[in-house]
Formats: C-alpha cells, structure tokens, sequence
C-alpha cells in the first residue's frame, strides 16, 4: 500500500475516491469537552460515582477489558437487538486490536486456519501476517461469502491437513466490494459454521449505512449457538479520532481444570500484553456520545446515514449519465450497485494499478484505489475501488466526470 | 497473575504495596479539557493552522506513527539531552504497544532471541510470548544487568544456536527489584552491544524520580552508534488513563532494492496492523500537556518527584525502625535501598507466595506482590516487591507496621 500512500500524497489537489475515511459531519472540537462531561455527569449523576472515583477512573490505568462496556452492551442490544452481558464485551484500540487479540486467541495450533473473503479488508489480513497465521480465501460472490463456497474451502483446508477454524466476514456494504449477504444467506453461512466447528468474526462497521432496501440483522443477531465473535467499530458511527472499538465474545471457554469462563476473559490476557487497556480519556469521549444518545447510536446517525445514502446514490447515478448502457457495453465498462455503505466497484478494460492510478491524477486529478491489493490469490486486475464516503455532491459530480475522461482516455490509448 | 489479582481484589480496605500504580497528585477531571485547549491552541496559534485542519486532526484517522512527535522530542532533548528528528518517533497507544512492535519488527528470525533481566518487568516478557519470541534470562545484579553478564548470555545464546538479537533493560530503578545502573555500567553495556552486535530495547519510565544522588544519562544519550531504542511512558510523568507512550527508533534500514529508511517507518508498517495510530483525543491530551510544561516534563514533574522521594524514604525509614539491625540479623529479613522509582524488594525467612499473601491481607490488612513471579527461571521464592507510589506518608507508616507484625507472626509460626 505504500506506493499507493505515495501517489496519493503526491496529488493532494486530486478529488480523491481513494480514502474509507468517515465525513466530518458537524463535528466541532468544542464536542470533545462536552462529551466528556456527559460521561462524567452520567458516572456522578446515574451510577452515584464520587468525584474521586470519577477522577480516578479517567486518571489511572483502569480494568483491561474496559468501562464502557455496559453502554456498548446497552446500544447494541437498541441498535441491533443483540443481547450480551457487559462482561463478554472487550473494549479495544480501535477495531485493529479487536482483531489482534481475537485472532491471537483463537488461532493457538500450528495448523489453524483463518478463512477469508478475498477480496478482503486489509487490516485483518494485516493482523493474520503479523501473528503468522495462514490464511485460507473464499471468492466472494455478488451477495458475499456463501454457505457453499465457505464449505469448499473448509473441505480445502482440512485436505491440506489444516484447520479451519474462523471465517472473517464483512456481511454488509464489504469494504472493498460493497457486496452484502441475504439474510437467507446468513442463516446458511451459520448453519455451515454448527456443522463444521468453524467460529465466525463478524465485522460490520457499515451496517448502519443503508442506501437501498433496509438493514439487515447481524450474524450476531440471528446467532442462537454462539458461533458468532462481533467485532465493532465507533469509527464510522462516531468517531474515528478516538479509537475506540470492540468485540463481543461470549463464548464458553473451560479450562483444563474444569473451570468456566468467558472467552472475553481470555482475550482479556492478551489485550494486557498489546495495550493494556483502552485509553480512558477515549473511552470516556465514546461514553458520553453513547449516553447523549441514549445508547441508540443508529437514531443519532440519521443524518449520517442520509449523507452516505446520497453520495452513494449520486456516484450511481453519476456513472450511468457519463456512461450509458450503450457506451458502457461498447467501452467493456459496468460496476455493482451496493445496496449501502462507502465502497463500490468498477470494472474497467484496462489494467488498474498504480501506475494507471498516477496517470489518473496527473493527468485527470481523480483518485481511486486499484482493486488488485484486496485480493489474497490474484485477481481485481481490471477493477477499482471507489469510496464516496468523504466528498460533498458537488465533488462527486465533478470526480465522476473525470474518472470518465480517464477511462474514456485509457481506452482510446489502448485502442491506438 | 490473575490468583494475585483475585486475592488482592478480594481484600479492597487493604493497604496495598502491591500496585505500581502512579499518585494522582493534583490531577482534576477538569485538566482534561485544558489539556485539550492547550494543544489546539497550539496548532492554531504557534503552528497557524486552520480551525478545520484542527478539527480534522481530532476528528479522523491520522498519521500511523502519531501527531504529537515533535512535541515529544523537544521534550526528550530538555529533558535526556536526546537528541533525534521527530520523525524517529513512533507515538503508541501506551509504552506496551511500544514493545510490541518493537519486538515484532527486530525479531523476523526463529531463532531470535531476547534477553532480558531476570527479574523482568512482566510486560516485556509477555509481549515476547504474545509474539512466540525465545527469551534469556540475564542474572541482575545489584547494580542492574552487568556487561559481563550479558556477555555470557549472549554466549550462551549462540551456543545454543540461536541469535541473540537484543536486550530488553531498565536502566534506573528497575521493576521489580529497583536495581539501577551505574553511569561506567552503562558505558560497559554500550561496548558490549556494539561488539556482540546486540540492540538495546531501553525502558525508562522511572528516571526522574530520584531519591539518592542525581539523576543518570539515558543509554539513549549515551549512546553513539545508534544501538539503543528508547521505549517511553508517559504513564508515570504525565497521566496513565491517556495511554500514550512512544519508541524513539533512529536507526537506519536499507532495504534488499538499497533504499534507506529509518527503523521508525519500519514500526509504522506494524503499528498499523496492531492499532492504526494511536488515539488523536489521547495525543491531543498529553500534547497540551506538554505544551504546558514548554516540552520540559522533568520540571512539571517536581511535586512527583518530591512525593515519590518522601515515599520510599519514609518505606524504608519504617523498615529500620521496625527491624532495628540485630532484630533484622535475628530474623534474616533485610531490604534494598534502591536510589529512586517505586520499588524495592524485601528478602524474608519464609516462602513469599500467593498463599502467605492471602494470609497478609486477611490478618493483617495489608498487600505486597511475590517477587518469585517476576523470575523465568526460578529465584525470588523469598522475596516479597513493596511498591509505595500510590500511598499517603500515613498509609506507609500504618503499612510497614502491619507487613513487620505479618513477618514477625510468620517467623514465629514457622519457628513453633
């Protein structure tokens, strides 16, 4: 990724479709002082917290597994009707670290395998390297992984004397290929998880983000037989600059002496070895957003939600007027239409990689990010990805414009 | 750790000797937001930025190796005389993280190996395990690790066929056992790196905090050939609960294609599959901090300085009077007196376990940590760590009181 980084760097003029990164919204510095504020009022004036206990728990190394547990249980069970004890939930750095530890504890044989949908999310295909951790790919389909596909790669990895043991999955709006699961799918991918002993990660930071249709339940959710580990993120939903995310693992665990514990507690050993703990200054930042929203994050992303509805929606609407259906067949271009989220993708008759990707913002100042880096086995060539998450209308209807100049120049090049 | 944990949450009224927990000194919720203000005030007015790249800066994703390195070399050059390019710093999500990635990117062999002081500070040892990384215990003596010490496990290293790769160290008042190094021991352990062709993985978080002499040079700033990385806290100086620490990685890297870089960039490849970047809100908190402080944390830190002074002489002003010479002779009790930090260690004539612990608590009301956990190869089964940071002078008058009744009830148990 660092060429790319390079590129990107190189043209900060450029409107870029490159960056994931979340809008700003209405975020001012003054939010930071009152948020925590309402996470103080809230220990003082709910829980009955002495000043000194308050003073302390923003001061000290605090409990590694976190205090804002109870309020993330609290939004989850409003925003996705998924009911955990506070205890099975691990406060992280950011959703990385969720990942970290979840894969640090989970993968303890040699022999363990994570299975993965390629394309994929970089950071958890980071994290696997960095832990030395085999990595098994599933070829997505339209919707995401499916039931018979993640069997075959079951099949796969045992016959090369592996394990499988957890499936990484994205189910809604996957970064990078905005493909989402049905719901019947979701209830196969779980019935194939029972039957084949495999543990699943749910991550889903975009399930919020719904352009057509309406959100789907999580894994987490529908989840009867705890196969299911729910990775979070506040990232999108409140704040990226905090770092703050999480993971639910509710998981029975017995120790070789017959005790029972939750698997949070495992992954509680771990995370004292990567960070300690979360900062409490950050988790207290999140906590006060969650309280000021009564703990109905998805109530309090309304305005979010139509943001990212909208310029999804004109990405969309942009490409089909700058290449209609005739021209789109004539030049060998099409792309997907996410049902919601930041990401889609364009298929394109030429090879997308950062050298076109440097044509692209030297000579047409558009960014974009090729699609081949998200793909464990080859593959994504002639495809790139488009994030629409931080631009204003105004910027996508003039970079829509020209990424069709650029392709529209890439093929009259290739074609002379 | 976790029975230690059980048993001192089990006994919550008693005096605690066991954590290494920081004073909260003067510390108010309401520093907080100052701190904040600090550091924005400081991006607008001495650095001229605009209100919405400040807000940017708080609000998203950021730079992978953090925001605040400037300011924290400044800060190392007042206060170390550690002079590096900013850009050698790599801001992490407390100085655990530091060691993580650290150890991560200098350990790419199987056969690497870490050699560390036996006692060790349980961090460092377990980010080794968390990373499968082979460990050798270096025997302290009273003065810290000794070169030639080090030399012989460093021979004893490649006798075994591996690679001794670095040493992990704390140079003053070491935790557990308060041990600190001489400034000609420093220069010893400085030859011998650079002979043996060993790093140096530097942790200083206790330097400042002198009881007896004056404060010593860091291997850092002694150090000449770029063999020493230096693992920062801001724990212990500033406010544990912003989890903000750093790795000063200076060292240059040259790549198979000859590009050179610095080790920093190499960390930052890592930091980004661990974290992401550190938090924006907990480097904007230590930032106003350091602001405030005009980069000089030695001076900020006076009032600390003084309080942890009084502590461990008031620690072992209590022990002397407790057990006057011959009564000390009589018992075979006797204690370092370590120059500075938190820590000292008391040998005793009995096992110092969990379970004399439980006993401690329970009869006495009061708490210690078993130095024998501290050991990867055996040793300390007699030792008990007094910790006296987070104590009044009055607790530690009481608690010395109630550790001498403790050891003289379990020397008469044993001797009836």
């Amino acid at each position: 990724m660092n060429f790319l980084n390079e590129v990107v760097a190189r043209f900060p003029d450029a409107l870029s479709f490159a960056p994931g990164r979340p809008a700003e919204g209405t975020f001012e510095v003054e939010d930071l002082p009152r948020y925590l504020r309402s996470y103080t009022d809230y220990l003082e004036g709910e829980l009955g917290w002495s000043r000194e206990r308050v003073r302390t728990q923003l001061f000290q190394y605090g409990r590694t597994n976190g205090v804002i547990h109870d309020l993330i249980a609290r939004t989850l069970a409003n925003d996705e009707q998924i009911h955990v004890s506070p205890e099975s939930v691990v406060v992280t750095t950011g959703c990385q670290e969720a990942m970290l530890i979840t894969l640090r504890a989970l993968f303890a044989r040699p022999d363990d395998t994570l299975l993965v949908s390629s394309p994929c999310y970089v950071g958890v295909t980071g994290a696997a390297r960095l832990l030395d951790i085999a990595v098994e790919p599933v070829p997505e389909g339209t919707h995401g992984p499916n039931a018979d596909e993640v069997l075959a790669a079951v099949r796969r990895t045992r016959e090369a004397g592996r394990r499988p043991r957890a499936l990484y999955v994205v189910p809604d709006f996957a970064n990078p290929s905005g493909a989402s699961m049905t719901v019947e799918a979701r209830g196969r991918l779980l019935a194939v998880a029972a039957q084949e002993d495999l543990l699943i990660l749910e991550d889903d930071p975009y399930g919020f983000f719904v352009r057509a249709g309406s959100a789907r339940p999580t894994l987490k959710a529908l989840d009867r037989r705890r196969r299911v580990l729910h990775l979070g993120s506040f990232a999108k939903t409140a704040l990226p600059g905090a770092r703050v995310g999480y993971v639910v693992a509710d998981q029975e665990v017995i120790d070789p002496a017959g005790r029972r514990s939750l698997l949070a507690d495992e992954l509680s050993k771990i995370k004292s070895m990567t960070t300690v703990n979360t900062s409490a200054v950050s988790q207290a930042v999140i906590g006060g957003l969650l309280v000021e929203s009564g703990c109905r994050l998805r109530e309090a992303n309304a305005a979010s939600i139509a943001h990212y509805r909208t310029n999804l929606s004109t990405v969309l609407e942009e490409l089909a007027r700058h290449f209609p259906a005739e021209r789109r067949r004539a030049l060998g271009v099409r792309w997907n239409e996410p049902a919601g989220g930041f990401f889609l993708v364009v298929d394109v008759p030429f090879v997308a990689d950062a050298k076109a990707l440097e044509r692209s913002a030297r000579h047409f100042g558009v960014l974009w990010t090729p699609m081949a880096d998200f793909f464990l086995d080859g593959g994504g060539e002639h495809q790139l990805r488009l994030s629409c998450s931080a631009l204003s209308r105004e910027e996508i209807v003039e970079g829509v414009g020209r990424l069709a100049r650029f392709i529209e120049a890439q093929v009259a090049t290739a074609d002379a």
